[in-house]
């Protein structure tokens, strides 16, 4: 099952998506409960939105070992959560936009966790009962900012640094999952998603010893491999197998 | 003129604090248009919640020389603003829960800023129009894992810790302003709140340049001075000259 967010005519809403391109439109929310309407909807007549807006944003940094490699940096021992910013949000199809200040913008394609109901203290056995569904992230990332600023505040927070989408899927098949980015169309990464350092149930488990997890709040798990530098104009493609790809293009503001 | 949020009957909604403690209700909220009613409470027939949930929760870190010294960190030589969650926040009168492992928890007494309208790039004479008030935070840190773990998101942002309230005031004497925290009513730190290296005009007129704030983002100023490690049982009180005052129990988890 696929929940879609979406605006028509000034409203955003819930929906459940359908054969790909149809939309079931529902009253409520995957959250606290919906009901389906008779309303059918063509995906192609709808804005798509991110597909939740969280309370706390939480996103995993250094889980793939290449990755880690090619920043400089130690391989962490136990897993320590992040954080993102809700204002760098944008949805698939929306433009990624460079600051005119901005040199080396990087992309990294990550598998989000959407989590479904509020959740403390639980066991690794316990966490996918949390889980809501999956859907996937690009962490946009500038790295000159990243090396210089003491926090990530512009260089993985500015305004519409953080693509997520295309929609929720409620189930993945993770262990056969790759994750392949694409600029322009050609190939630049492939990993396979699931060989983090820490999996989703460690991280979901060792946070809910200190930290209530609530209803739309989202992990995202991290990247693996290299960008190369983004151009304005570029296309960049995150598919995540069996759950969508998440589509933008990069401009450089002031230009067209 | 102070905003209250508060819950009765099951229902959270905005007031307005007359005379130190009678709300009038209102319909609305402080961001999106409000209008008043007849309906007239007292503050202790309700509960207070958090003046605010916000969208984003910004927090500076290292804002005070005094505070930096017994850290043991160097001065920032730029206003690079960190993050805060949620799920951390509680309301004036709620305790806060020493997880039961935790072993040198300190209060860091702070000015919060309270955005009231989407601000986008702009100037430090610009900045006022944008700011709906102030509100008093306790950035609660347990200092081992501060240490220790690669981010802040037990050592800072455990459920509880986050204090905030008891309302938002839309004015403030900043020059004049002076922070006190006291523990069991003993006075254990006080300074000029006016004291930080970089101030409100400049963090929010600098981050705007890249982030869209939003009505109801917060902005945490930092804190100076230092803290004994806290106890089981203490109150700790945070004062704000023309604010008012944050008070929180410290309990540890699993004791009464």
């Amino acid at each position: 099952m696929r929940w879609i967010r979406y605006t028509l005519d000034g409203e955003t809403r819930y929906g459940i998506l359908e054969d790909n391109d149809r939309i079931t439109a529902v009253r409520g929310d995957p959250f606290s409960g919906h009901e389906t309407t008779a309303t059918r909807l063509d995906l192609g007549d709808v804005k798509l939105e991110v597909p939740v807006v969280p309370p706390t944003f939480y996103c995993v940094g250094l889980n793939y070992v290449k990755h880690i490699g090619t920043v400089g940096l130690n391989i962490p021992t136990k897993p320590d959560v992040g954080y993102r910013a809700n204002n760098a949000l944008v949805a698939h199809g929306e433009d990624v936009i460079m600051p005119a200040d901005a040199n080396r913008i990087h992309y990294e394609g990550e598998l989000v966790v959407v989590i479904g109901k509020k959740t403390r203290n639980i066991g690794i056995d316990e966490v996918a009962q949390c889980i809501l569904g999956y859907t996937i992230g690009n962490d946009v990332s500038e790295r000159d900012w990243q090396a210089t600023d003491r926090t990530f505040w512009r260089s993985k927070n500015a305004d519409t640094f953080k693509p997520m989408g295309p929609w929720i899927s409620t189930s993945a098949d993770l262990p056969a999952m790759e994750t392949t980015v694409s600029v322009n169309g050609q190939e630049t990464t492939r990993f396979h998603t699931a060989e983090m350092l820490f999996g989703i149930e460690e991280f979901i488990s060792t946070m809910s010893r200190y930290i209530t997890l609530h209803p739309g709040d989202i992990l995202w798990m991290g990247t693996d491999g290299h960008s190369p530098n983004l151009q304005h104009g570029d296309r960049v493609d995150v598919t995540l197998t069996g759950l969508g790809t998440l589509s933008n293009r990069f401009v450089t503001a002031g230009r067209n």
